[in-house]
């Protein structure tokens, strides 16, 4: 498979497995149709839309209206289908989980394709993968999973930075993309299965956990 | 009218009268003066500026400081009169109903121009129509009207869906902006007074309503 | 110092400043050290991204690694000291108070490059001087900074428009920056110390504070 082909499947793939898991928040919520439609576009197109953005690239699903197809065909099933799932928030964090793995290894490969240094296109990864998922949770006022205790950028970051270092190691393109998204996605699993998460920062014993809210 | 022309008003609608509702969440949120041009300008060239961004058009108010200018003069207005309202938070919903009809023909409009297909242009409408007044609501805390019940995006989507379909028609863009917006904002109109909602998905009965947040 | 100089000193110490707010913002939170990472980036960069976008400039971190990497060597100094501070909240209030005053004279500054009018520019310093750290809460779940009661958002315009002002005047560049950002962080300074405040809107005695809110 040549790049730009595994590129594309790899934009798609992010796009609809982001989709799907804005869908499902649409059903936690119980939103109508629509707003089903729109969970699943914010999710599915919007760290691609950041990425293209800042990259300064033409938005990817404007001049490509298969994107938004799919976003608005996953909404349809999911609307009809969610019901029967046993754990829809379970679904949803693995779907997510994939869409992270994917995205990252994309992001950074086109920061490095628009002539950015390797830090910045690890940095482009970890905000293109993790900002649909945002998006989508600040809109429908869910806890973001980036706040959630076990390791989630982290995984974005992981992702990128295997395959900004393979390529930079001269690993054929398609080979460190795949190994990219292995890591990404595995270490997720991790945090999805076994609740890895990382040290967190922790006020010192003895002194208050932090000081009180300010009166406003 | 010609259309562009017809484009300049139906701008400078939606930018005033988004204005309006976001210095009535201002007012609701019992701000200063200054958090009132904040929520104004914000709800009110909100829409505008990620459409400029996302067709890769220069940003309306950058070069046009009169949309500014409108803002802040509504921000003012509104500081020293919102009190003789008797019902804040119903006239906010009918300017932003208003400016919801307008924003999802221009949207429409601006997106096809830009050589965008129907389907995107459909999408951009809707986006449009619900940023800033979903960027007015995640600022300020209050409830995004997109997340309650009554129908809010099916209504862009219609005023969207109803101009792209005339004009594919071949009817002159005035004609069909025109229908557009009084589709939108008609339907939004059933929204507000008869609470006309669309179906919900619904968890299944006999199933829990979905699985408990996690531990995190 | 030449103006170019300036801007650009004026750039690293916004971007380090609002990075240490979002550091202590994820102490606050107990992230992890990517936790730190993200929202010392979110923060420091967010505005001047906002900024670049809006002015069609090329994102200004994208070609220059150093401001990425400022960002995550504040988040790691951050996550290993901040238990040595005794108020992180106050600690954070000083250091976005500095951004605050350096981001409105900015982006007032490239906006009037731009070729946009006084006002815009105006305008342009107040969104880029609030964005990063509105990003920076909305994202962590905190009350936003310019939600809270005293003088936020003005001091930004103050700063701004000391700075158009005295640049319209003929005052040379570096003397009217650096008369905004006294100006604007005196003014905030104020308002964390002697919680300076505008008189806010306040719905009329004798009638409801507001409707209620609507069944939904």
């Amino acid at each position: 498979m040549t790049m730009p082909a595994f590129v594309q499947f790899l934009d798609l793939l992010g796009v609809a497995v982001f989709a799907i898991s804005g869908a499902l928040v649409a059903s936690r919520k119980e939103m109508d149709l629509i707003g089903f439609g729109l969970m699943a576009s914010l999710a599915g197109i919007g760290g691609g839309t950041l990425r293209d953005l800042l990259l300064d690239r033409p938005v990817f699903w404007i001049s490509e209206p298969a994107f938004v197809m799919v976003c608005l065909a996953v909404a349809v099933v999911v609307y009809f289908t969610a019901h029967v799932l046993q754990r829809r928030l379970t679904v949803l964090l693995w779907f997510d989980a994939i869409g992270l793995g994917a995205y990252a290894v994309l992001g950074a490969h086109l920061a490095l394709r628009s002539g950015a240094s390797e830090l910045v296109a690890i940095v482009m990864g970890i905000m293109t993968a993790t900002f649909g998922g945002l998006a989508r949770d600040v809109v429908s006022q869910e806890q973001p999973l980036i706040l959630r205790r076990e390791v989630y950028a982290t995984c974005a970051m992981a992702g990128a930075s295997v395959y900004v270092l393979l390529v930079s190691l001269g690993v054929p393109p398609v080979a460190a993309s795949t190994a990219g998204f292995v890591a990404g996605f595995s270490l997720r699993a991790l945090g999805i299965v076994q609740k890895l998460s990382l040290p967190t920062y922790k006020a010192r014993p003895g002194r208050p956990h932090d000081d009180p809210p300010p009166a406003s």
